[in-house]
C-alpha cells in the first residue's frame, strides 16, 4: 500500500460558469469512497491508499461526464513519501508551528 | 485593477525533505505584503490585486533563496472573472450549499 | 474504457538539485507501459487509457522511492473528454492553425 | 533580475470546449513581450526576466477577458535557481543524456 496526499482541482469545461454543482458531485464521490475531502478555495485535499483515492478520482470524471460534461480539465497536486509517516493536519501543524517560533 | 484569486504550492529544492520553514516564510511575505494567505494542507491561498499577489509571490522566492534555497518549483492556480464579483469564501460557500441541497 | 491526455511533473524532494535521472527512469517506465512519452521543459505528456496512464504513474512513484527518494512531490495536469476524440497532436494543431489564421 | 522558466495552462471557462482560439492569443501576446513560447499539448513553456514573464502573463488574462471570457482558470508550474544558469532547452538535454545513458 502507497499512502498519497492529493490536492484535487477539477474544472468542467463547456457547461458555462457556475462549476459548484459539479465540484459538489465529486465531494460526493470522494466521501462515498471512504475519504475525507477537504474543500479549500482552490481545490479539494484528500488523503488515503493510491487504489483508493485514484478510483475515487476516476469516478468523478466519470459522474461528472455523466452529468453532461463534454470536458475536464483537472490539476493535481500530489504527494508521497516514505521517510516518515504524515497527514494533511501534520503538514499544516508544522507550518503553523514555524509561524508561531517567530 | 484586476483582481486574482492564487493557490500557491512552493516546493524548495535541494534543502531536504522538511520544507515548513520555507513555507513559513512565504507566509509571513504574504502577510507583509497585506494578503490574508489562508493555510491548506497542499498549499496557500490568497486573494488580492494583480500586482500586490505576484509581487509577494516574487518576494517568496528571493527571500527563500536569500535563505539558502537554491532552487525552487512552485505550482499556482491562478482564477480571474469578469462577470461577477467572487471572493475565495464565496467559492466555498457556493460549494456547501450544493452539498447541502442532496 | 476511458481516454486521458496527462502533463507529469515529478518533482523529488531531498535528493540535491539534479533531477534528471530521476525524470528519465520515470520516462523509462512510461515506455515500458506502452506509452509514448513526449518530454518537454517543464513535464512529460502522455495519453492513453486511464488505468494504463495512472499505473504507470503510479509505478514512477514506486521507482524513485525504490531509487532513494525519500518525497515526491508530483504536479499533473488531467484531461479527459467525451465530446469528441482528441489527440494531444490535435491539440497542437488546433492551436497552430490559429496562429496561421492570423 | 531573476530568471524563469515557466509552463502556462490557460483554461477559459464559459465559451465552450473549443479552446485553441484563447490559447493562440496568448501565444500572440508572449511572442509580441519578446519571449518564444514552446507550445506543448498541455501548455506553453516560456522562459525569460521574472517581470517580462508575469507581465506577459496578466496580459494574457486581459486580453482573453477583452475577447468575452468571463472566467479563467490557469495553471503555472515555475521554476528559478541560483545554483547555476539554466535553460529549457539545458533541461531536455539532462534528461535525454540521462535516458541515452542505458
Amino acid at each position: 500500500m502507497m499512502k498519497v496526499i492529493v490536492d484535487l482541482a477539477i474544472v468542467p469545461i463547456g457547461v458555462g460558469v457556475s462549476l459548484s454543482k459539479y465540484v459538489a458531485a465529486c465531494e460526493r464521490v470522494l466521501t462515498e469512497a471512504g475519504l475525507q475531502p477537504q474543500l479549500h478555495a482552490n481545490g479539494t485535499n484528500v488523503e488515503g491508499d493510491w487504489e483508493v483515492v485514484f478510483a475515487a478520482l476516476k469516478r468523478c470524471h466519470e459522474i461528472l461526464h455523466e452529468m453532461g460534461v463534454p470536458r475536464i480539465s483537472t490539476n493535481i497536486r500530489l504527494g508521497t513519501r516514505v521517510d516518515r509517516i504524515q497527514s494533511m493536519q501534520d503538514k499544516i501543524i508544522s507550518v503553523e508551528a514555524q509561524l508561531g517560533l517567530e
